[in-house]
């Protein structure tokens, strides 16, 4: 269970989902153990929030475990999306803890594909890399094409921190649904958009310092302090959340990481009041 | 490049070939760094080996990299079948390094599908698991179901220190063609079979004491020793031999007997001739 | 959970309790992570046993968590000693999962101080050390001591593998109320005694090339395959288990073989019946 | 012996003391390894300091070893504070290296309670927490109390990069005697207080990417230049220093900082004469 | 192979040279290890760089392997120099992987005695330390003095980063041709010098959150960013690069660092002509 | 401090010396961090052995520290044994920790050029290696040369558990004055020489299980009991002992296994009498 997690399914206003899908990862495998771990080294948290003057378990959060995933990644994208469509329909937002990128598509399905779907949806990413392929290596389920495949459903997408792509992708990054924040102007970014947001946090977005236990390194990369600012500033207009690609490949910077800007998200999501403000 | 495999390849009478498959692991996934790990721990080994009075770089041993791998195993298989089809069709004898124990499955393949294929093929495995299964999580090409698989093309199975599998295996593992030796009788085990063999040594056959950097451990083990035993009792009537299951969770213990039971394997079927005798 | 403990806890035959106590380790602390990494490192194990022919998940074991340990070791025994009081009362065996060896005396305790305590009843414990000291640094209530506080309650103890311990313990071990069988006999040990038994495993009676993950490595100890066989020789007469010991510093050999030997009691003691016979 | 501290007891103007009190870690635990770890990785570096044209060589600096820990936090920490009352009765200057946090409530008890004690002390504290709570698990003496055992002989603390703690402890935190400083403010902060200091860092003030190795990592920490900078800035005042919450968890991080930032101390507070400037 | 080194040698531009020299390293060895680890963690590097807007592959760079290093320094040093003077001699622009730092002076050496050397030359370093000792423990070839013997060859030193050296040495670094860029004031420093230059990167100029697998960590360093603005402004007028002191004592921070900044060099280099811009 | 080594030095039966030599290591280094790590992983033993029915504590054994070591590694090894005479002029018996094998050259070399030096010594080896080359890699005092060396002052060399060499290594030991007795007999044997000894463990002649940290791991090893029986069975005629080759490149079971088999050489040694019965 997430530390403090411990409201009922029916109560909950957030649900934790752990989806540890690790078949694309193209370098260091271990985003399996990336539910277990952010779990696990989330122990340590105060359950109070100095920042928003509110704690933990008061806000009603309800681990509901992992969908247990297997290599067909087609078919369990859509099984996890069925999951997070009941999280949505009984009024609660997602928090999907991965395994990797990919499973941020079943995340933005869910949210754009209910009936009362937002007119205009913002997917913002903090994230190494633009993850916009058609395929990688032959897969257009790898987690190097989530974004794209999002941008079948979010109205527009802004990659804080992104630093590497192929040509191609950087070509569909200067189309005008896109917008790519470099790692040095992140610091300064503000929410620029108008509607509604669904945050996806690759924790590669972080610089190997800050999170070591990720597939893909990739230098020069985002501070702790940058990130939490991101998700603090976009949680009040978030349906939905997700923080992905921790491995268990280093001695628990990444995964620590990774649940604190999950509680962050909460803290400043249930601040906010219903998340449409 | 394994130590020492420096011949060149038209000339070579040993190919070895890495196959980091690396899909289906069940539990801790890494095989795909096997085939690096097990050259680069191998590293510290002596040319000479006293038991054969011969010397590894004298017996024309080459390495051709790695058959890069990418998550299709069934079209993967099907190249990597195709270049170690390549090595026997030149007079030479595949060694293939994994990798997840799937790839095996194209070393038989390739051995039983030649032309001047044996009448009579044992395949010899030291493994942990029966691998005998049908499919795995709904994948009919994991690792867990290699013997079966093999067993559609060798006359029998050998698998010694197997000590776990499905009711299911077990069952289909008291049919004639199979026949497993548990771990405490493979000290005294020698060849009983006619003709020729294909050896496959899962590493996690060995104890985890001896091996822990492998996908799945399994406790009550081989001894490194008892594994050293079968694998030059078998080499002389070996065309083909595979390592797999080696991962980098450990401190080197499995690479460095993954690529020690390799050059047994070499030392022990170049001293016994062309590897009919 | 402990992977296929799904019983429900009134069905229950079996109970995992989860003591993470770690408040007297020596040396290398971390067994407090011990629950967790035995039952993260048994997910690879095939659910069906061949020795016994049957199968974990139809066994009726029930997982209930962990007992949330503190630090004053002597309240914490108390509580623990009352969920393990009401496990047995439900006629359920307890599976003790430690934390460190103290926990033991929660568990013997559970079991003689029932109305229907046996009369007879042998402690049988696999250790390097004898753990009859009357202190540690001044703590009656350390890990080192568990033994002689078990002989208040227990008629006997059989030590199987010691090698260590201070001049007073071994003179303590003179007595008749305890047998040390050095690790060189362990292999040919049979039970000698009548009445029932409670099993501890601590898993530094392994070599460290077994279970390097353990707070006081000892070296000259017992194989894998020797503490499997007194398992499972032990298991028809025992009224309660216990695994110890296991920590968080190794690449998972201490954990994967504390949870095979715990299975390894389960079916044993279920093929028995009863655990009288 | 810390590198380079090589003078005699009675001669010397420092004197570490390690005090590996490791019994209320929380959750990772290894600060009985701290004082070890951080000799260990402070043997690279040079004997000359820029910043004060000095040696550490030349500064008289006495290594005392250990104060061998055992499980009576209280009785402990009574033993420690007689032993660094010995060295502040010779004239020198305590470098106390833990162990956990605990362990400075003897530092400041040794300072205040001398007949010279000083009129007017403030505890300067780098610590992700506030650690103000009166009981942590029951437990009075956890080291998430210390800096409120410690209000009990301060004039006041000022706590640089908290971002974490309890409801109550942030109310405690926002009487006139506490000095929160978050983490984005400590880089333009500097002393703004009267008389003298006692300095205490818990490693853990600093993010996990510059000190992975300590209990209870928290992001959104200092960097490594931010410390340094308090840590010069205070030294002129202080009577007293230790460095907390080192373990043996990291690659060497946690312990090199730890290290450089007590030689930092040392240069800075000789530099400033005698420490009351 | 570094990833996307695929050029032949005759044709390349750049030659990617291994120099696993690994004997003098004072604290933690393993730089013996560096080149392999590079080239590891260079794998998931996309090809394509935004920055500068081309590939990786299309820049013509060879990987020649490793000079394989023994442990006579001086024989070794000038072995490699001629393989690096060679390099040269062909016009491409040498890429020298450590091993530690003492390998820079074989290619300052190759730059600077050739027919067609320099004129002015500037050696840029970004280092922690200032390597400007004459021996160290009686080796005037270790990795600690190698700045000294480059200004032998080279007109002046720069050093961005420095932070720590003995007062020998910071007396030699206040001569007119050295100048020292402390860590603070790096993220301002542009290249102040006339004529070409030779860019050397010690890892450890890194802080160790960035970098910790290096022989001797030095707390207060540079970021990662600052680093990476470093190597591009200077790589216009470099005539030769080298990393070095990576070791494998980390989960590949280090390294991926490292592999990163080379191909900045390269792509920077590269974007301005043939290096002399 | 050896723990329990407390005797003063010129009241010492046995003295301690660490020496740290690394330089010729062939493949993983860190010999350099052997003998503090046989003192780390050494404080969990207790005092008493049941088997002499002895204290270490009243066996008088001195630490003496660490030889500081350097590059040369002539000048060191003729420094060390100035050490070592030393020792043995005093009347008390040397306990060498590596460092690399090297060193061992200085351990015989102290035993046979004393005035009362014996007149038969044979050289007693556990090692997986002959080390009997004349040179390697250029080096006449690599580690893989010293049983050479010693055989120049040495009557002849027992080697156990050798299982690999070069072919001029197997000639050599092919010769009158030097044994070698493979793994799987060392098990039954026994000493059956006349005259004295000195005994030298190198810990990779442990099979990788039981010592994974050390340079050059080779499989197909000796056990820990083996070792045991081994040191037990040469203590009683030995003059000198060392055990070397223990790097940190494991979880702590390679300097745990040198430190028990180091007691058990003093243990056994002591209760034989003055070491020449
Ligand atoms: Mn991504
Ligand atoms: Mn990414
Ligand atoms: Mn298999
Ligand atoms: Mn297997
Ligand atoms: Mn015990
Ligand atoms: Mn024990
Ligand atoms: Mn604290
Ligand atoms: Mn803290
Ligand atoms: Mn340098
Ligand atoms: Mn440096
Ligand atoms: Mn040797
Ligand atoms: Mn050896």
């Amino acid at each position: 269970m997430f530390p403090g997690a411990r409201a009922d399914r029916t109560a909950a206003r957030y649900v934790v989902v752990g989806a540890p899908l690790d078949v694309s990862t193209t370098f260091q495998p271990g985003t399996r153990f990336g539910p277990d771990r952010v779990r696990r080294f989330s122990r340590t948290f105060d359950d109070y929030d100095h920042h928003t003057d509110s704690r933990f378990t008061d806000l009603s959060v309800h681990d509901a475990g992992d969908v247990h995933a297997w290599d067909d990644a087609g078919d369990y994208l859509q099984f996890l999306r069925g999951t997070l469509t009941d999280v949505l329909a009984d009024g609660a937002t997602p928090l999907l803890v991965g395994g990797e990128h990919t499973v941020t598509r079943a995340g933005v399905e869910a949210v754009t594909e209910r009936d009362d779907s937002p007119d205009d949806l913002t997917f913002v990413c903090l994230d190494a890399h633009l993850d916009l392929r058609e395929e990688y290596d032959g897969n257009p389920l790898s987690h190097a094409t989530v974004t794209r495949h999002v941008l079948d459903h979010a109205d527009r997408a802004v990659i804080l921190g992104a630093r590497t792509g192929s040509e191609a992708e950087w070509e569909r990054a200067s189309e005008p649904d896109v917008t790519v924040v470099p790692p040095s102007e992140v610091a300064d970014w503000t929410p620029d958009f108008d509607g509604q947001a669904y945050l996806s946090v690759d924790i590669d977005g972080a610089d190997p310092a800050f999170a070591p236990g990720t597939g893909t390194m990739e230098p020069f990369g985002l501070t702790s302090r940058e990130m939490h600012r991101v998700v603090r500033a976009v949680a009040p207009r978030a349906l939905g959340f997700d923080v992905v690609e921790v491995n268990d490949r280093d001695d628990g910077q990444a995964a620590t990481l990774a649940g604190k800007l999950l509680r962050a998200f909460v803290f400043a999501h249930a601040a906010a009041g219903d998340g449409t403000a």
